[in-house]
């Protein structure tokens, strides 16, 4: 069995920490970035970047028709602003706001398109414990069913859908990240996708808390 | 529970009729059609013109960027060309060269985060009985495991992935669409995309088939 993956980079932490775990691993990795509509485009200069500093293959795929279909979350409608969230305890109604419908789905059905025409066996993404109480297509439950549709939509036994991270918390993956050499400089977390990290929307307060509980030194600067 | 339904419409035979017994059964019809690459990209506005029928809202989402990560089909690879086959046995390995890979994982996985988006619960699509023995994403195992596991991504219990036509033959569906007085004229098949329809595609055979075994009159001008 081949060790090629199709691996879903986003520009993030827990995406670029994947790429590299993945690397280390010994995969022949090919990284798949979507443009979305997301209002944080600027993420897949981001995703760009790291992949650059893997040498490894990436393409970055248009989905900016689905804007047509998205409503409803912060992170695609310009009518939606990105929240601002406390420090410590966001609402789980106000992160709610960030869900982008199916997201999940889509990005791995066309990452598993492209591991079938390239006859790779894993895609993996970056989903992590922190995800499950808000994002539902981060949870393992989802990830083992879609692994099972998609192996019968494909005729593909071997298929794997992995999410490495998905019992580690974001802190963790930032001090396996520091041990695999990952540029965070490189890497891009706000949702409100202007100069500098906002600092305040949820993906910030994340970001900031992952490096802080973890010890590793934060090379991001917050305007907040 | 509303009766909102979102149905992928193609432009052809299957999706057109199943547009026309949706509406008929009293579903609140939102109709998806897919710019993936397709040579026959001219099914696009066959399906236009059949909501513009039936008075429907119709949504055109280009994702013609997948031809990224499509390869070694016969209907998106400019290097394959789109085979003939014979009138009554198409070979098997043939006809497996106009497999898309994962394609209706994709379409429904954006099909459901449209219907997230505007709270239906329904999403069907047209899959039937022929497609089953080359298509792996048009069986019903496959299409109960997708909806089980997207219910599971979306939290949303009462959602139903529905291929009505799943147990029917094509020429049982051209018969129900005559009883609906679906106006195939608008519809289109042949894999081709040229100006008419070339009559010796697996899809135009197939077409030409349901027609014949079903007694309906085919309004198509075929090549060939």
């Amino acid at each position: 069995m081949n060790k090629k993956a199709v691996v879903i980079a986003s520009g993030g932490i827990d995406s670029s920490t994947l790429l590299y775990k993945s690397v280390k691993d010994g995969y022949d990795v090919f990284a798949l970035t979507f443009n979305y509509g997301q209002k944080h485009k600027r993420e897949i200069e981001y995703a760009r970047d790291v992949c650059k500093s893997l040498n490894i293959s990436h393409k970055i795929i248009d989905l900016s028709s689905l804007k047509e279909v998205f409503s409803g979350s912060a992170l695609t409608d310009s009518n939606i602003d990105i929240p601002e969230v406390p420090a410590e305890t966001p609402h789980y109604d106000t992160l709610k706001t960030t869900i982008v419908p199916n997201r999940n789905s889509i990005f791995l059905s066309i990452a598993i398109a492209y591991a079938v025409s390239i006859d790779a066996n894993y895609v993996f993404f970056g989903a992590h414990q922190s995800d499950r109480g808000v994002y539902p297509d981060c949870r393992l439950e989802f990830i083992e069913s879609f692994e099972h549709s998609e192996r019968l939509a494909n005729d593909k036994p071997d298929l794997r859908i992995l999410a490495p991270f998905v019992e580690l918390e974001k802190s963790q993956i930032v001090t396996l990240g520091a041990e695999l050499g990952v540029p965070y400089q490189l890497t891009w977390s706000c949702y409100r996708g202007e100069d500098i990290h906002c600092g305040v929307c949820s993906s910030c307060r994340e970001r900031k808390r992952a490096f802080s509980q973890s010890g590793v030194h934060d090379p991001t600067d917050y305007e907040r």
